[in-house]
């Protein structure tokens, strides 16, 4: 028996087009067109991507993007006025600041400078406050999209054994606090956990989010699990080049496993789309609006 | 074999004296004293009995105490207006609001009009999300205290498998983080959780912050674990009267656990002796000075 894999792609799109479909009756029903703001210091090539990319997806979805480029050498209180600007800014619902920054800027004071309720990477201290207090927070992005998945395919996972590897707070530990408040019984663990396959072999869910190439081999899975593999590193190929795997030993876990996601192609489709998510649900809740079904954590 | 059992009233004690020393020290060395304020709206009789106890306390260990009575029928903006006195106040280094509250007060409310480097309870969103960050916060004394214990009986808590059942705001999903801080490999389970026993049978280290009598037979102790009892429950005594037993069944527990706290006795003289342990960090951190010590999470 081989498991179900995720088609992440698809159902990135699914979700790009949730938010299309809510930003339509946002502007039909209010005439209120969210609009996300994307910060970018510097040139790093990789953030170039990311930022036309998000930009680009902010429109399809038929909300406004404003992109705002600084050079690599702007004074760090010019870019805090510029956020200053933007939280003040009723027009623009979410805002990010691409990272990383150049060394002279500190990305935690840029992100506390960020108005939490347009805090749409959910990375502000209060957000995650409000994460771990059961409020409701601006989520961050990548495990929103995990949680989504986990949905779509067990409805309520209410009960489940949910094991996380990895408590970085970026994806980890915001990770295990969705799991919670969906009820399952969570267990984080690190580097430092004694029996990780053990403690994985006890899952009935297992989120990898490491950052170490095909470190969770499929005997490490209970049959019929759910794996969502959030790694993503680059290794070579024997016969030359590299490719992109994740964090689980995918040959073998989908052999087992009940469910899986695939690297590339699984989790990292979501992470735009849940941005976008994240930015109508701002706007709703600015607007004092019902938070739109489904893109919430 | 039977467990060695906590006493929390002796160790409650030492952190007292330790409180104290440093106490001794902020006035020799910097001319400081560390001042906590409590605030008490209305006249419940068990918090009279409360405030009248940490005053003591804090007296106790040297502190200035600042204890502020107001009416049941006090309007909200004079309670917030005072909370704004006490922020602004130098002389007073923690505030805390005793609850319950009058019902025309929200709980939630008071606690985020505190200023976060005050609030010795530990209770704001801000110092939520910086437990959940890794940042220096005020952690919620029961669980401060919980995690004391714990580092004086086992040194480096590095690796070793704690389950904690419950996951209130309070106690539970604090309790989680300080023992993720500390690098254990951290489970909570709570009321959805299918298989108890089997979770909490894999424990190094449990906590139990339920409120449920006894739930916790010794034969779901893992032999020679550390048994952590929040709980304060009153049952009734066949003979007539009442009397308080925690989450744990003692009897049973103690034949197998390595180390457990009793009920009464063990984790609640924590409580007050930790609010002290936040006021002094709370100074120290106001004043530039190096952390207290053995007092912080
Ligand atoms: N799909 C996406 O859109 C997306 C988004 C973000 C990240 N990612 C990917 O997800 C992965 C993790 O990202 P991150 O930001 O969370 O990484 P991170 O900050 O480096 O955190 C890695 C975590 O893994 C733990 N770890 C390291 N070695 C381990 C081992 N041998 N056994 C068990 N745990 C171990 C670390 O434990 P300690 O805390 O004990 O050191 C740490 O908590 C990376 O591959 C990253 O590229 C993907
Ligand atoms: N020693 C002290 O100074 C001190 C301080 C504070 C509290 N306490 C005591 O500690 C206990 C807990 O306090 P709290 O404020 O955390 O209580 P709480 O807010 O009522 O939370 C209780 C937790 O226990 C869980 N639970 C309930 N029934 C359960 C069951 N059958 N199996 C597993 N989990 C179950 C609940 O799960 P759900 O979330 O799924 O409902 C909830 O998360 C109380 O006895 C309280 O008096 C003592």
């Amino acid at each position: 028996m081989s498991a179900h894999i995720i088609d992440g792609k698809a159902f990135a799109a699914k979700v790009r087009e949730k938010v299309a479909t809510h930003v339509a009756r946002l502007k039909a029903d209010h005439g209120i067109t969210p609009g996300l703001a994307v910060i970018q210091v510097g040139e790093d090539p990789a953030s170039e991507v990311y930022v036309r990319n998000k930009g680009l997806q902010t429109v399809a979805a038929g909300m406004n993007s404003f992109e705002h480029k600084l050079p690599a050498d702007t004074p760090v209180e010019d870019l805090y006025a510029l956020i200053e600007r933007l939280n003040a800014d009723a027009a623009v619902h979410g805002i990010l600041c691409q990272f990383p920054v150049p060394a002279h800027m500190s990305e935690e004071e840029v992100v506390a400078r960020i108005d939490p309720a347009k805090d749409v990477d959910g990375l502000h201290i209060l957000n995650a406050g409000r994460l771990a207090s059961g409020q409701a927070a601006m989520a961050p992005c990548t495990p929103l999209g995990c949680l989504m998945m986990l949905r779509e395919y067990h409805g309520s996972l209410s009960g489940m054994n949910a094991v996380v590897v990895g408590r970085s707070n970026l994806v980890g530990k915001p990770m295990a606090q969705l799991l919670l408040r969906d009820s399952c019984t969570v267990t984080i663990a690190h580097s430092r956990t004694r029996d990780l396959p053990g403690v994985v072999r006890g899952a009935d869910i297992v989120v990898a989010a490491v950052g170490r190439p095909q470190m969770i081999p499929g005997d490490w899975i209970k049959p019929g699990a759910t794996v969502i593999d959030v790694g993503i590193n680059r290794i070579d190929k024997p016969e030359g080049g590299t490719r992109l795997v994740g964090d689980v030993e995918f040959a073998s876990a989908v052999q087992v496993a009940g469910v899986i996601t695939p690297v590339p192609g699984g989790v990292g489709p979501m992470t735009i789309a849940c941005l976008l998510a994240n930015t109508v649900t701002a706007c709703c809740r600015a607007n004092g609006l019902p938070e739109p079904e489904g893109l919430t954590a």
